[in-house]
């Protein structure tokens, strides 16, 4: 059976803007055994003292499937393996699996590795042969054995073969420098298949952008293991996307090698490790990303509506994601339907109301609104289109005072506003960080005293983009607001050439409407 | 010769939060032509305003080398390709190209679109055969081509038959869902190729993370268009990477699609696009991305350095991009000095100035500031750091009102000014559509008295990012500025949790490089 081997926790973690705490490995290790990873590559005992600590920490931990995979090079030139320090740290790292990296190319082994031809195979034979016996695998990783294999296929097929005569379990192909199409790796994966019986792996890197099709090109071509990285994470360009590579190999091309509620549970693990990680989410990544399901164009939306398949290559809750609509300028009626429908509100598609809502929106958007993320916006804009908004507040006027006082001091930043929420008038003011900050306090200031839950309302991101662009200081703005109270989460937005009035739309949206959802959340609880 | 059609404008503009203006577009369609695409699809004037107003806008510009292409759909059922309101609309675009996208997958025919199998074809047919003589090239979008193929072979090939006969210039295989492998894709690309002398193109989509290598396959099969985005654009996972296949063409395949020179521009022009769309530009991208090259690894940098082909698989600069070592001050030092060097000052290596400057970048780097794009303010930073800044004015205070009366009146933006010029005070006041807008006319109404230069400095561009993401409104900004006098354009940057002193920063720094440059080139001139 075919097996994954996951280096997410060595090769992964090159990844610039990457750096794993000793306490994020020991929680990927386990997300990634839950997702059935065959083999987890901890670290490089070797290289670092935050990996061997990994591995003392995982002695004490039981993994349910997977096998911990420690990973070094080959002896050095002149000792022999025995005496190797970083051959030393694979074994005393405890790990049952052992990888090991050696040279396949002759240009490395001439100008970076500077050993003769012949030693760099006894290298690669002695280090298998002294660790195979002490361990229960060991697996040969074949640095950049596609440009070797190129440039002297002969060459790159006895580093190979030093390696399958001293026990290797499998000799794992690399694409190490990221550089090869898929038809080049299918073919010489396909050669190497010819000439040797021997267990073989892949493992490729992005830096062309086909390290998934690379990967698929050569299990095509009978490899057995496929070694990648959990979102693509890897030095450069990144490893092969084990997100990417699993449900091609399981939905596509129907090999077995993870259950099919594993396979579930692949979105949440992917987003797991991005948050250990702490990097953005990449909302286009295939299969597993915000976008993977997301539809905005109208006709797509009308046909993904009534038949999925039309629109999309896979089920996406086969991998635990789910399709989204956007509702945007691009969309038609049918997104509109649609987004109604999530909200509750059943729209006949001739209605009246659809058509307005429709117009109203396409203009609104030709002013630079934008509804995708700003959901919550839209809900008003429907209910009010229905004519069944409510208001809990309405402002009178709001002030927001700027001031700096000395070349090198912050401003100082003060707002008053005056609302009327049902015939009582409140005047207040707060001061901020900076006059949308200050506005912002103020805004909660006043309506806490009628509404007590809107201190529940957390902002958790405030985004500003300038449109058009040709205008300078007099152009104008959007400004998105993402807001939550610890159950849910809304976006909302705002546009003006004034950056404080958007700000203001922004704001005013968001708490008007917590207020109406608590309200329609206890409408429901009585009914 | 290969055609490379770029539909960043109207398939890449269906991602989820891209949303571009027409002049956002025409920016866009003049920076594709400068790298050299040979057709630019600039949106489908038939579903909206935004893409109407842009084909009109385009009317009266040049482009050097692309030609323009409109999309739309075929004719509906029942309805004259004349009498076709979406026909008409792309007749009435004016634009030379136009592609028509129409279906190829039975289960499309019968299940979205609802018309007889035949019925289709004649949609096909009579809408290309009435738009052929009044423009000069049609090309047919084989929507889901791929999958139509794979569920039956005859009634595919019998819409591309349709179009061929039709007068198409080119038919497009579309993997339409992204579902595709590549060896599907060149299999049947192959197939189609033996059973017509047409045109072949391909157009893929990344939802199964292999749509470049779709498009090679399909390419190493005859195809000779391909289309796609730049930077991968596009609805749900995006369109085959424009980025990473035109340098796999160029330099993998020798296909002469582009010259040296304009594949040399292929990371400034990706960078461009990524600015318009507002969207933060992705690290990990193949061959363009800020990781691209960018070395972590101990060994990898000591051969890297060495030798740069054993861990890079192209020269970054055959697309611009460059070679990073992510290690030490080393690293850090060598920028300053490459940077410096580029402003005309020549700093030693063990400058204590260097020092001091690296020290300086670090601690604003870490406060959010960034100088790429902000070149004026990096290079009075310079003149700071030399202690050669020469203090053209000194700010003494100023303050902002912005003030609301009405819920829907546009609020009131006033800004007071006191600035000494040489020990002379000015004190003044401006109006403005927004509060840094009242502040940028105050400041250049207090600096005309006494520069009056400074009334040829125009505000071009004007952008706001929230820097980190979870503290709402308090959370910090960058404002990057670009001005221009209409000989020299310059950015500059400011950063603070306060947006107007973060404008007021970039503000700052722009006139005073205006001044700046101007007595430098005053100085020059005498010398």
């Amino acid at each position: 059976m075919l097996k994954l081997y996951d280096t997410t926790l060595r090769d992964g973690a090159q990844a610039e803007e990457i750096s794993f705490s000793v306490e994020d490995k020991i929680r990927i290790a386990h997300c990634l055994d839950d997702i059935g990873m065959h083999y987890i590559e901890g670290g490089w005992p070797g290289s670092n003292p935050r990996d061997i600590e990994f591995f003392k920490a995982m002695r004490s931990r039981k993994l349910k499937n997977a096998k911990l995979a420690a990973f070094g090079s080959t002896r050095r030139s002149g000792v022999k393996a025995k005496d190797d320090a970083n051959i030393k740290a694979l074994l005393s790292s405890g790990a049952p699996c052992v990888t090991l990296v050696g040279k396949t190319w002759k240009l490395h082994v001439e100008k970076a590795l500077r050993v003769p031809l012949k030693e760099n195979l006894e290298m690669i034979f002695d280090s298998i042969k002294f660790l195979k016996p002490k361990v229960d695998k060991v697996f040969f990783d074949a640095e950049h054995f596609f440009d070797g294999f190129k440039d002297d296929p002969e060459y790159s097929m006895k580093t190979l073969g030093a390696a399958i005569d001293a026990g290797a379990d499998c000799v794992v192909l690399c694409d190490t420098n990221g550089g090869s199409l898929p038809s080049d790796v299918g073919g010489m994966t396909g050669r190497v298949r010819m000439r040797t019986p021997a267990a073989i792996g892949i493992h490729a890197h992005n830096d062309s952008d086909m390290a998934v099709a690379n990967t698929v090109a050569a299990v095509q071509e009978g490899a057995f293991m496929v070694q990648g990285t959990m979102n693509g994470f890897g030095e450069r360009c990144g490893n092969a996307n084990l997100c990417s590579i699993i449900p091609a190999l399981k939905l596509k091309m129907k090999i077995d090698c993870i259950t099919d509620e594993r396979l579930r549970k692949l979105r949440e693990a992917s987003r797991f490790v991005y948050e250990l990680a702490n990097v953005r989410q990449f909302k286009r990544q295939p299969y597993v990303g915000d976008s993977a399901f997301a539809h905005k164009g109208g006709i797509h939306v009308s046909a993904v509506l009534k038949s999925p398949q039309t629109y999309e290559h896979i089920r996406p809750e086969l991998v635990g994601n789910h399709q989204r609509v956007l509702v945007s300028d691009l969309s038609g009626r049918s997104n509109i339907l649609y987004k109604a429908a999530e909200f509750g509100v059943d729209l006949a598609s001739k209605d009246e109301v659809v058509q307005k809502l429709l117009h109203d929106i396409k203009a609104l958007e030709h002013q630079g609104f934008q509804y995708e993320g700003a959901e919550a916006s839209f809900e008003l804009l429907v209910q009010k289109a229905l004519k069944k908004r409510e208001r809990y507040f309405r402002l009178l006027s709001f002030r927001v005072i700027d001031e700096k006082k000395k070349e090198d001091e912050a401003p100082f930043a003060e707002a008053t506003i005056k609302l009327e929420v049902g015939g009582v008038v409140e005047h207040t003011a707060a001061e901020g960080d900076g006059p949308v900050n200050a506005l912002d306090k103020a805004l909660r200031k006043a309506l806490e005293r009628f509404y007590p839950s809107i201190s529940e309302v957390k902002l958790l991101d405030f985004k500003v983009r300038v449109l058009g662009g040709v205008e300078g200081t007099a152009a104008r703005v959007r400004v998105l607001v993402e807001s939550g109270d610890g159950v849910e989460r809304w976006g909302t937005v705002g546009v003006s050439e004034n950056v404080i009035e958007a700000s203001w739309q922004a704001l005013a949206d968001s708490l008007e409407y917590k207020l109406y959802k608590d309200k329609k959340a206890l409408r429901a609880a009585k009914a």
